[in-house]
């Protein structure tokens, strides 16, 4: 298993000569300049992530981590953790929103217990990579040991590495935990220094007493284990989550194998703020596929200055939001890779008995 | 050909059977309680519309209607008139940014030329239903006959039992006319009453001196003409196009035959409104692809109280930013026909040795 140091070293910067070509190329193509959006900028960005002035984005997969959460135990989600592992049971069988948004999107679905409190049958599409069944409880102490954070880093890396080698254009973040609107609220709060208040939700939909309470258990996450905001793992041990860990390396890993990542909500942004206080590198790998309706999203969306493409209101996390935009995703690189420039149009049209203007 | 009398006559209201049935089988799929935000409201409309609580839009099509606009002689586009039929050549050469949108979305295309200025040389993929070639100046009098904009609006009808007919269950609108952004902000400010400098924008990217012109423009052809704003024919004949009355007969076919229409920015939004006002039992068969960087739009939208789905600053017309929300809308119908309910899933997931929460 590659360790996290090797990885961020094969990290390199984006392909300025293949950017500054699909620049051109935008330029140049049959429509007015400027007038597909968010389209062009973010199509230069997959051309300097693949090294290309046309690329592709064919092969798409998204990448569902899982993991439990000792937190619950302080009451701070409207289900029973045991949901954790009948999701995963779910993803498995098909019949969750994420598998219908992966398959509308053309995407490939593996699903990763990095740590889910259940034993979960062995199953097509399930990599068993269980680090420990849980974290333990971070309102009262470290939520796994640093050995265990790097662990989930090096999994997830792995993961990349995995779907990598299986061919992959664009890759989409996913998870499930009961609990982990918890750990991300805390690791958003620790990394950036916004309060408590302001990066917890409902999460799954809790409101009232108990999102006060657990506002006040992420307060207690942060003082009981005074994580060291410059030291991503040690974020990640104290108030983190297998699953987390295990997204971050995932990023880590597609941005070494130079494939962009989409990321789906708010526990992904929380991965993603790890994975760029790992290596600051990895930034321009990243794509915010949508804004959640967590408010501790749009604090973690400002900290790595990423614009979402959708805002559909969307709190379900699996990757549901990664995937919808996905399609954007690829539009984006089919009319950058597929589109006529004025020049080709106007051999092409010729045939049409029509010329188009220079 | 069916009239806009007949037609009319057929758009019956949404199945509210349907559309509880929907409800409560969204209410209970396996996932919190409105997590799928947009989705979910969005599935009910297409349950609706189908008359199914599983409603699929694996059929999709996206029709580009063309047309000419005569008042393009005073100046109000950065690009030569003849660029309409250049464009449609380009759309049959595979070589435009709605060919690789279309593709990416796994819809398939229909272009119609309505008006284009131009002998276009018989192609497969297009239907040359000219009735003539451009509109006249509507700043000088009216673009065209009222009868012509009735035999635009039927034709419009026609293309959308003719795509009924090759099976359609999702409907994305496209057009293509140098200047029509001009003629949709007379229609928007004609209709809504808006000022004509509030809903006239860039279009192909005018600017200065040109966008102060063109506003101009837009107040001379509400002048000379004086478009009864209740009377939608009346405002299409007077200040439309070809292919914007192609349009709105599009809608009010699609609607006849409760297939959705997923509208494209500014031109489209003209078109519906245009099509509302003659039979405001198709508003609930539209659903709003995205938001225009044109500020007309806005106007429009709120007129016709759609919520935009995408809002990437697409400004290119074509139907890019309908073919865009094309997937969002099978995210939709796929969440809820596919997911599993948790009933449901309780049973399949029996299978992995674990059972799923009630």
């Amino acid at each position: 298993m590659a360790t996290i140091a090797e990885t961020i070293a094969r990290i390199g910067p984006l392909d300025e000569g293949a950017m500054a070509r699909a620049r051109e190329r935008q330029a140049a193509l049959t429509k007015p300049p400027g007038s597909l959006g968010r389209l062009e900028a973010l199509s230069v960005q997959l051309a300097g992530i693949a090294g290309t002035a046309r690329p592709s984005v064919a092969r798409k997969a998204i990448v569902v981590m899982a993991g439990d959460h000792g937190v619950t135990a302080e009451g701070v989600s409207a289900y029973p953790a045991a949901v954790t592992a009948q999701m995963v049971a779910n993803f498995l069988a098909g019949g969750a929103a994420i598998n219908a948004l992966a398959g509308g999107a053309g995407a490939r679905l593996t699903v990763v217990d990095l740590g889910v409190a259940a034993d979960l049958p062995a199953r097509d599409g399930l990599l068993a990579w269980k680090i420990a069944p849980g974290t333990a409880n971070a309102a009262r102490g470290p939520a796994m040991r640093r050995a265990d954070a790097a662990r989930a880093v090096e999994a997830g890396i792995a993961v990349a590495g995995r779907e990598a080698a299986r061919g992959l254009d664009l890759l989409g973040t996913g998870e499930m935990g009961i609990g982990n609107t918890t750990a991300a609220a805390a690791i958003a709060a620790a990394v950036t220094g916004a309060p408590a208040a302001a990066v917890t939700g409902r999460g799954t939909g809790v409101e009232g007493e108990v999102l006060r309470r657990k506002v006040a258990v992420v307060e207690r996450m942060l003082a009981v284990n005074a994580p060291e905001p410059g030291d991503a793992l040690d974020v990640l041990a104290k108030v983190g989550g297998f699953e987390i860990g295990g997204l971050a390396g995932l990023i880590l890993g597609a941005a070494a194998a130079r494939v962009p990542v989409v990321l789906d909500g708010f526990i992904a942004g929380a991965a993603a703020i790890l994975a760029v206080g790992l290596c600051p590198a990895a930034r321009p790998y990243l794509i915010a596929g949508h804004r959640s309706a967590e408010p501790g999203h749009a604090v973690i969306l400002d900290h790595l200055g990423l614009d979402p493409l959708l805002d559909l209101g969307l709190r379900l996390g699996e990757g549901t939001g990664a995937a919808l935009a996905l399609g954007i995703v690829d539009g984006a690189a089919r009319t950058l890779a597929g589109m006529a420039t004025f020049g080709e149009a106007g051999v092409a049209i010729a045939d049409c008995g029509l010329r188009i203007a220079e």
